[in-house]
């Protein structure tokens, strides 16, 4: 099945083909795990947060106790596209690092490691922008999108060539499941593409094929933030993974809401209302509806209660794992050190094939 | 000095700022030849010609000799954009060494190494690649011409960040000298452009910034090839270096010239006896006029013999050589190996500092 590029067929019920694939990895992935190589990452421009956790980080945990093998790349290098530019890159990763451990990650299973520490992937770019032209980059939505909003010249080189960089990441292990949201299709389809092409003209023999690798579309439940904008950290309106129970509090507390005393879960009408009660159904498994006729009447102050209560009791087992951690940073740097001489192993073994491949 | 891309103003005598600062260059590698570090090199795209020898090659023993360091990077993997691509690239790698070293480059002094063999230098492209915008890599008047002669999607990912693969392959030596044809000054601006911005951006104490390297502008004499067009592998008109002496003398012979018996030198008006006379005059180490004069009315037949007689006894030398190391590939191999070796601790040490710089 091909995904055309940013071009989504949804059937008459309204399922896209990527929806389709989805729902039949996932039947896959119950039936044989390990047949998948998971490649999943982050940028490391601060804490996760509530947004991260529901949206990736749990799916990844559930991946990796399916018996998934997963490389996650911590994108120190992507970062430098950010205008807010990291100040201290190197403590943000080992925060990320700290936010997987907690999260349940575990790094005798997934290998953790920072894009900059594997040299030979950055290789690989070389024949992968060799294989897309200038106008295939054009079409990625979000150049498009940069292009519109501002000008053409804060486009940069980076930012241009970054479906390049993600078939570096995702291909230098050979990874052949990658999680992401719907907005991620087309970037994951130049790295198929980049894939098939690589293939075809240099053929491969007698070492394996790239992998033209599925997407596993995740269903991210939106989450808005304290002010009721999307939840995202350069907007300040997250709450971390890493707060406390009384921050946590707090920041549920001063979360908007509406006037309305009855609560319900109706995000169309009530976006504010429902996110948290959204929020309060994914800590405690529950079905959002019944959440919130159980408060009922009770109106936002019962509705924050019930969040703070269930946020805190379902993180603390992942913040306690955060502190112990934390208190250990030679631990964590362990950890990325083995992660990292992991990866440069499988990335040194990917690109001595290429170099067969292309005689080199 | 800042020549602005792509604008070249000569002042009124005809002499443009780059000119001007190359003879100024000359002076300074006259006076102090230690402070310059040279990066130059080729495509292995075939053996080269009399072209590239008194195009670019007889410049850089003539640097050799006068004691400046120089790095040449077998640009291996940008063959990768050529729609002829090479079949066999480690057989013209290989065969590149030989020309060099048959020439006169000393591996001694010289540092000679492939592109692919120095993974570290490709790590640079992510962050030059985020000093500059989609903006300036399009005003890279090798990518215009493509764009206005074909299609957008003729241009490859990798033809269209040349620029800054070329920052990567000059910078990562800190090399402060390159020697270039006219053409080739809007990139080398756009590398100028990457290591100040570099040096803006992320500061560089204790480690030494990186130099914005200076043309040298080669005056590379016009050679045609024996169809009376310009000599060019791909055009199958060039004398090779490896050419015997018959071989040269049955290409010189059936050179295409004019019909006016009278030989002089006159490139503008009878720009194919001209470009013969010139070979001769290169070879001889004589004003062309001159060699011209001698000949006088005797005509093509004569100015054939001259050239060719010219040619066998200026590269009897580099062709014994050349004949010598073919005979031993262990030894070419070696020379390359342990250039690479040497090009690689370079870059290590390079990559190094950028990360320290960039606080990674």
């Amino acid at each position: 099945m091909a995904v055309e590029l940013g071009v989504e067929k949804p059937d008459p019920l309204g399922v896209s083909p990527a929806q389709r694939r989805s729902a039949e990895l996932e039947g896959l992935i119950e039936r044989d795990p390990r047949r998948f190589r998971v490649l999943t990452g982050d940028r490391p421009t601060g804490p996760l947060h509530l947004g991260h956790y529901f949206g990736t980080l749990r799916n990844r945990v559930r991946l990796q106790g399916r018996g998934l093998e997963m490389f996650i790349v911590i994108a120190d290098y992507q970062v430098l596209t950010d205008r807010d530019v990291a100040e201290n890159p190197r403590e943000h990763v080992e925060g990320l690092v700290l936010d997987y451990l907690a999260a349940g990650i575990d790094p005798a299973r997934a290998t953790i490691f920072a894009h900059s520490a594997v040299p030979a992937l950055n290789q690989l770019l070389l024949p992968f922008l060799s294989l897309i032209s200038v106008a295939e980059l054009s079409r990625n939505p979000t150049v498009k999108d940069e292009i519109a909003h501002s000008r053409q010249s804060a486009v940069s080189g980076l930012m241009f060539t970054y479906p390049a960089h993600q078939a570096a990441d995702v291909l230098f292990c050979k990874a052949n499941l990658v999680p992401v949201g719907q907005d991620q299709l087309p970037h994951l389809e130049l790295t198929r593409t980049i894939a098939r092409r690589f293939n075809e003209r240099y053929g491969t023999a007698p070492a394996s094929p790239f992998p033209e690798p599925d997407a596993l579309l995740s269903a991210a439940p939106l989450l808005l933030g304290t002010d009721g904008t999307k939840m995202s950290k350069s907007r300040g309106n997250a709450i971390a993974l890493a707060a406390d129970a009384d921050e946590t509090a707090r920041l549920v507390r001063r979360t908007v809401t509406d006037g309305d005393r009855h609560i319900a879960y109706d995000p169309a009408n009530r976006p504010a209302v429902s996110s948290l009660v959204l929020l309060a159904a994914l800590c405690l498994d529950r079905d959002p509806h019944l959440v919130a006729a159980d408060i009922g009447d009770r109106g936002a102050a019962a509705l924050k209660a019930t969040v703070t209560e269930a946020v805190n009791e379902h993180l603390a087992p992942i913040r306690a794992r955060r502190a112990e951690y934390a208190a250990d940073r030679a631990y964590l740097r362990e950890v990325l050190r083995e992660g990292n001489e992991r990866a440069r192993a499988v990335a040194d073994s990917t690109l001595d094939e290429v170099r067969a491949a292309m005689r080199m």
